[in-house]
């Protein structure tokens, strides 16, 4: 690429970006971070720095996370046996105990630390804290009984818009209180489109493992990059299994007023910029 | 005693204490909570109500914990072998890996759930939310190495203050987190101290299983109910172990500024209350 | 009584007061004073200390207050006579001269300056200052002419509540302006109700000669702690003469939306602490 | 005068009191009200009528009265004798009360009402009233008691400030408290001068019986229009009784920081709008 | 007339203006200038500086100007000739560009510099800044092209009102801009109707060469002082030309909220004071 | 350039732009417009987009012109002849008119509708306007006549940045007002420099039609990147006639607090742009 291309790239996309980077000052966006821009530290890096910029130019940037697999290495590493019913963990006193943990000491404290050495100053929360989100007792499908297993029932969004008010950038593990003030398991998925309805969020954006929501999982070229709640509703029983409560959580965002929904693959480097910044989207879009 | 002596001593400890919550009304208070308070639950219970019942009456509250009998219980029944040096945990970074996942996974959620069920709104922390707390790295007074272990060299007494203005109540446990995003262990009492320095508080507590310090601890006339911060100084070298950081702790606050410092007896109910609020102190009161 | 039982007792009493002390702040609460409370020195000096104690803690006071024991006094002094058609005192020019001269010369003054050496700031105030009260000419039942004596038709709340939030404690007199701008004589009983009602006070306290409101004054048993106001109003007829009008004062003010009504018995020392800050009431309450 | 002459007069008026009325917009003036503007009723309506226009336009007026004849006159009624040292009433106790009646019940109170007829709204005021001027006691010049009265120490400017705030009219009778929170006689000509003072006045004006300061004062043609503090000064001894605190209180308050003060004829309608706002000064100002 | 007279007329005068003063403040009135008060140096100077202390006394004031005349001469000078089609200005690109250059460089220039040196701070503007007045292209009542002329659509009203709030006083030319940010000429009589109804003006006044409107353009005696708009309408057909505008704009303006509106004699010094604070108004007003 | 390319190019942008964006939020950027950029519609409309994008992401924009090759030709066409002396435009009072009709009728007037085309809402000033600039006769350098000539001598910052807090954009013609309120002719560049300097303006660009300072304007190579205010100083006497009031008003408004001074290429597209926002500045770049 000559020096001359390289400009007027440059300029394009100084002239593509700034009428999003206006629209998009002081509205809130939710990142639920998953998969390997999770655990791999370089991909764990780059996504924090784009959550920074982000931030530098007034998106009011709320961080999401679950840790399903850290939890499963500590249990096993401590000789408990993980146990799943319908796809969730079966959580009883000890293993919620070591799930808050894993996500309160380790996940989530490193995420913050990552985002503070990045540039942020972000604060890690459960659901206890501030009393920011809280769930009741859930049971399978099957009605078995689930444990410490919850239903998200409410969302403090006054809290964390105080925070964003005040410059911080939270970061929420899926910890819930209940109305019994006792700790639940909740789905972080199900978590980010509560969090981004409470704060009536611009953006909701799931980063994963994948390139998107396929229509047919094993044909390549059926990535979808736009796609109606209403669409996606007939499909979701089509989908992998991960991505299930990803879309049905995306449908009822965007049913509770949430604009637009995002799945981007948290593989492809500033991916979240490019989706948030330039006319080409990347990933699939959800939208109402 | 009579209902007409009862009233009597109703109404005389009104007209006692009206004065006094008038005078505190706004203030911060920071309490460390240690001991018996921490782990025996119908006395955190009561230590939990009554904090609540300062806030009430616009106390600003903050709580400071550590957990080093959690730690250890923690550490031992996973098979890892506690080693101290001078008074010091030994801290490898598998180990400080435990300490956060006991003191916020487990010590901090659940002091934070008994505050919030006792009516509070409490936001449990770590030094690396909103970089409340900044350490460095310390060695032993032998010069050994001491692993993650820091000494505290900075609070942001703002975000806590902010936090308070919102209402809330800060629990905050003894992490810190170093100028290079990573994470120390530290002593709660210096913490303590630290964070009452920063945050201009009229009073710090420590609630211990002690009923105060003595002049000779093995006579228990001896117990000193106010003493200045230069006589107590003379006295450290004399002072209990567990006593002595909290004596030195409570020197330093006495001197950048914190009006008093008091040492009272967690297992005495309510004595957090009678302390703050009546003319008869309970404890040991240092002052400057 | 030993000095643990004691120290029970004061935690007890604590516990009980600071969530009511929460409530009431910011609250206003009116208070009519009347009998010995206004006349002997030493009570009257206690309950100044009280009330100031009372704005210590945030609660809004207003004090309303007559004379008529007073005015008859100096009347009486000058050689004039005291007329009275259905309780009411017959008031021509010369007599409202003498009403407004000891009210606000004497009465008024004293009550300020008491409140003032107790440590507030009192403003002492009739109804022609700051227009804070209007009334209209009144005729007795039976028609004949009482000279300026007016029924109260509105009370200038926001002017009061400026004063109390420059901190002031407004002391306000039973004299009320007319339309026409000349002052005429009013009842204090129905003052401190229509203070209570413009103010939207939660609390309106009457402190009077009585222990309260009895169901049959010749039987002591019978005093009442706690009726609503319908019953009130049915008993209205078999009252004493001077617990008429306070009655009927307080079933207004109850059916106007102030919370509480209390009739307290002023020669008992505190009774006004008590009443407000622990669960005992103490006299008679009319709730709506 | 002709209808077009009169035209160009008005509009020459328009001409000139406009910058005088846009000067003096925010501005507090002080207006000391004695003699016939106190005592006839026609006159006393005119300037209370003048008063309510200049608080129109946005100056923040505060009066200041005494009652000297009314005093006498209530204490000749009830038979007590008037007396006097130095030209300063000896008051003991009961002459006290009968001050405060007078001054609060019936002189305050009547220009209050007049005021408030006029489209104000005024509050009356006597010093203890907020705690709005402390004085303490004095003996006369020839050291004999004088009983209950004393000089002027101290004017809470700040809470007449807010009541000018609030838009109302303070009416402030010269009756101060003591640091013993008793009540005491002090002169309302000095009471103005400090009460100016207090307040930063731009004006302190003098409503008096007079047309001015004369050099002689058996010379009519001597009538002073400007005269400096210093020159006032060598004049005082010279002057009739009834100035001379006028005089002194002048030069006090202009050395005390007021720009300008006048002593302007009572019995000359609307003498106070002429002095105000038109170039044409009347009676004596004195600058420093 | 005699100095005491002339003492009463100036008494009386303040009387009668100081309500006015009071009640128009912070009002908002708009002045459209034409004829002699335009281009005749005195008249201009002495209506500046009646403008300038309008604005003294917290009238908001807002000034429209066309510039007519001073446009033909300029054409004229330049060699282009003026063409007219029912009144109005036919108004090719040419002469749009001589439109703006003499009523922004020349009229508009002058009226602000003329109304700085009288001590106002005025900003001059066009419909074009801060798009403060549009309008859409119109063709004369025959249906003939008109070039460059639109009808007034809309005015930016908080813009002229933030440049009120900092205390500047616009002065608006009669050119707007089209909704494809091209210029149009329009008529500044309709201007600042559309001005004064955007500002909610209390006031709209149009300063001519004529006493007022007439019922009878040729009978002296006809002069109107006060008319009704639907009288008014009803009249308009019999006006002379210049006066049709102002007239319809008038009843327009009446109805859309603004009080009252006035015809005044800009030949007349110092008419608009006499209008705006006498009893006795000038010209015509009409009124709804 | 690939597909894949052109996303990292712009990945990298953004990486490389947000931080700028957000340093420059709420910054005043002063840019003066003159040569190809004034004149030739399609760089003018490019420019006036970049302009409105740098206010969309909340750089203050200032925009300052002249219009030198207008006024002489609108003077040509009417037959007028321009004179200079040292390089500046001898302006007799005919003369000024041309010039403010040129500058304010057309060159502003179509300026301001360029920029409210491209989505601003610009306000278009003259010095006279808010009394925004104000400057002082000045003579030639050998001491001759140059009529209504001016040197700046203040600009009312406070005024420009009220339209900028209100959200518009301020567009400065180079008229000043003098102390007698008569307008002056100043040099545009200068007038950048002084608005740079009062409004402590991060920025000064001069959008000119070379590409920049050359060390020796006869070669090509010798462009200057980045120069020294005391260098440039040296330098000055070496350059073009028409760089030099550019280079000597750089100097002043580095040396008055002004961070950074640019000269950039106008002929270049959306070089503004890509100088403020990526790492490879273009054209010459001074600072202090």
């Amino acid at each position: 690429v000559s020096v001359l291309e390289e400009a007027q790239i440059k300029a394009r996309t100084l002239v593509e970006a700034l009428p999003y980077i206006r629209s998009y000052r002081g509205e809130v966006a939710v990142v639920k971070i998953g998969g390997a821009a999770l655990s791999e530290p370089r991909l764990a890096q780059i996504l924090a720095e784009d959550l920074v910029l982000l931030s530098y130019v007034g998106v009011r940037v709320i961080v999401v996370h679950g840790g399903g697999a850290q939890i499963s290495k500590a249990m096993s590493s401590s000789g408990a046996e993980a146990r799943f019913v319908g796809g969730m963990r079966v959580t009883d006193d000890a293993a919620m105990e070591q799930v808050q943990r894993v996500l309160m000491g380790s996940v989530n404290t490193e995420l913050v630390g990552r985002l503070n050495s990045a540039g942020a100053t972000a604060v890690g929360l459960s659901g206890v804290d501030g009393a920011v989100m809280t769930a009741q007792r859930m049971t399978a499908d099957d009605g078995s009984d689930l444990g410490r297993v919850g239903r998200v029932t409410d969302v403090n969004g006054p809290f964390l818009e105080s925070l964003l008010d005040l410059g911080y950038l939270p970061v929420l593990a899926s910890i819930a209180t209940s109305s019994e003030h006792t700790t639940l398991n909740v789905n972080a998925d199900v978590v980010a489109a509560a969090v981004a309805a409470a704060t009536k969020a611009r953006k909701l954006i799931y980063v994963t493992d994948v390139a998107g929501i396929y229509r047919d999982f094993h044909v390549k070229d059926s990535l979808v990059s736009e796609i109606k709640a209403d669409e996606l509703e007939a499909l979701v029983s089509s989908l992998d299994g991960g991505m299930r409560p990803k879309a049905l959580s995306a449908i009822e965002a965007v049913r509770a007023g949430v604009s637009k929904v995002h799945m981007i693959d948290g593989r492809v480097e500033h991916a979240l910029l490019l989706e948030i910044f330039t006319d080409a989207g990347v990933g699939t879009e959800v939208l109402s």
